[in-house]
């Protein structure tokens, strides 16, 4: 099961030496210090878990991947459930295993809270972990809704503590590598259309019993979950510029209970920009980006999880055009090829913590991670709505 | 210029042998049987050309190719621009050269005409051709809509002549291969989906004065041109079951003169299926199709020109799935590549001429083509009517 890449926590020179096998350009180091920012000699950032969910087993791995951090807690609400979760997820022995949530984040020793719960619950845990002065990595889709989410923001904003959601595939080289394709106006120049997908076909049992299903736990269905992932990647690709109208389109599907199992929408900004998507659990699986400029192409196809874990692939194209009795492409699209030196759940844990360390010494909370998860259910709210609404437009609030 | 592989006519046996290279499904070899069904003994079929447009460059070299045309004559509304376009583009010594396009209608030996006038020409000319019993390779679009195409469908069956439009990919040996895992229910199982792209980004010279941007020439624009394509590549995706319903997206453009220079639309079939696509003269070169079934998923990204002409890729995947960690895919898409006999034009012409060939001896003229461009000259005229209403849904005509 787990890749054979990476099955120990790497020390820093191995990702220090590594972390130099992609370039990006000055304006993304941001998000690609860590390895000189942290030190040996510093104590890892204590990650307590809430919950048991599957998602938390790949999290785990990269919690215990990642070299600024620290597996250190999990609640469940039964203590046999978190001990279980613990010694098959490969928890140190020196982690602590609660049987209820509120111990959990009673233990002044954690630093961060990761909450993979289902939706419903967000509102109520991250609050509390927030005042509880726990910096909070949480699943998305963040909130039911941007009015929910407002309140978690606010809880942390008064709490000081930062949060981000897990929206792994943010913190991938590659999507740095991209994002300079996509900022360079020579190679790409103005974005016109992006078209992203993710679907896969659910099991009958996921579409019987999975959270993602369930009107009182998941409420958004496959469009808070595979559709969080296509909503982003379009902001990102639009440089987190908020469409002006959502609309959905006909043909979503629903299950027994109303939620919806797939659906498409079409965004539209207000210099005329159309972005598209379809996401579904009815479908094979795909995760793509097509993103269009007026300079260049960018395609990908496995953007959320990258097909394989060492290495990931990107195709760009700029000033394509015909030979010229229009039978071939002058110049054909470059596939780009970039290392990954850690996980990209790794790497976000590994960002994560060095924020959490940078607020210990005195930084405020950064505030890039809360207002892009917001624009994202802004849009999820847009596009639920026009669905709602029989597939009118819907204005993108802010 | 001309692309090295194919500079003269190849002989039978070069082709008999190559076409192997590639295997179809029994359903499709109807289109890829030219080698055996012609002979070397018989005449070739004897094209003419209306016209010297630059995709007629393309067609010329392309009839020049193919074992069983004739390159055999050009009409320009001067003889000193058809004779200029005739020692241009390779044709023999035996070829006729006319100073308009009636007085090459008029001349008993020609078995075919390929028409590449602009589309408000092509009622007039193709019923003209049709009654001097001239079989029509009909350039897309086929006509300014649906009513003017039936017109000339009329003109064609009451005349007993083959009509074929001129949309190239459909004979690629990748299209059938594509074909073969889309039909396939264990491969691809049902239709969910399918996103195509065709765009390209226009000069200011094309933009200001090619006949696809002129109201009275070619008044459908980008969706006439570029959106054929798009179109047409949903159908066959569809397998040429028509959509009900066409929505034209908000954020189409639309020149000074008001023709379209970019748009796209999501159609929708009773069954829930979807498709979108997006056409322009404004973005940088994209030709995607990208169709998600229930079991599997198909990329193709240069469905309308392949990057180069020997061989052309698709990448296909069957009930992808994640490891165990979710941190990678099971199986991963497989890519296939096809090894291309001849140019797609020039399978294009052979599989014409095998067709007039069989109605010389006594068939009827196969009606496949011609329903395939009407469909998509339907879906067309359905997503103009959008455009027109201000986004409106459009019932496709049937």
């Amino acid at each position: 099961g787990t890749n054979p890449f990476w099955t120990t926590k790497p020390n820093y020179s191995f990702f220090t030496n590594k972390h130099t096998l992609f370039t990006v350009s000055s304006s993304l180091t941001h998000s690609l210090t860590f390895p000189q920012m942290a030190s040996t000699e510093e104590t890892p950032i204590r990650f307590g878990i809430l919950g048991c969910a599957e998602i938390a087993r790949k999290l785990s791995r990269a919690i215990a991947l990642a070299p600024n951090a620290d597996l250190y807690a999990v609640a469940s609400r039964t203590i046999e459930k978190a001990k279980a979760f613990a010694s098959s997820n490969g928890f140190p022995s020196h982690a602590k295993i609660y049987g209820s949530y509120d111990s959990l984040l009673d233990d002044p020793e954690i630093d961060v809270v990761y909450i993979p719960l289902p939706t419903s619950l967000h509102l109520h845990w991250a609050v509390l972990a927030a005042k509880k002065k726990k910096h909070i990595l949480l699943e998305k889709p963040v909130a039911l809704n941007a009015s929910e989410f407002d309140t978690i923001v606010e809880a942390c904003e008064s709490n000081g503590v930062q949060l981000m959601d897990g929206t792994m595939w943010m913190h991938h080289p590659r999507t740095a590598a991209m994002r300079e394709f996509l900022s360079d106006s020579n190679r790409f120049g103005q974005l016109k259309t992006v078209h992203t997908i993710f679907t896969f076909a659910a099991d009958p049992d996921f579409l019987k019993n999975d959270i993602r299903v369930k009107p009182d736990l998941d409420a958004l269905g496959a469009l808070g979950d595979a559709g969080w992932y296509c909503i982003r990647s379009i902001l990102w690709t639009a440089n987190y510029e908020l469409p002006k109208k959502a609309v959905a389109m006909p043909g979503a599907v629903f299950n027994d209970h109303g939620v919806i199992i797939a659906c498409g929408a079409s965004l539209h900004w207000e210099d005329g920009k159309v972005a598209t998507f379809q996401c579904s659990f009815l479908s094979n699986m795909a995760m793509d980006i097509t993103a269009v400029g007026s300079k260049g192409t960018l395609h990908v196809n496995d953007f959320v999880i990258p097909y394989q874990e060492h290495e990931a692939h990107f195709s760009a194209a700029t000033e394509s055009w015909f030979n010229e009795l229009v039978t071939g492409w002058v110049p054909k699209p470059s596939k780009h090829i970039i290392a990954a030196d850690l996980p990209q759940e790794t790497r976000m844990v590994c960002e994560f913590s060095n924020l959490v360390r940078a607020i210990k010494k005195g930084s405020k909370p950064e505030k890039h991670w809360p207002t892009i998860s917001r624009k994202t259910q802004l849009v999820i709210d847009a596009v639920k709505a026009s669905v709602d609404k029989g597939f009118e437009p819907v204005e993108v609030g802010n």
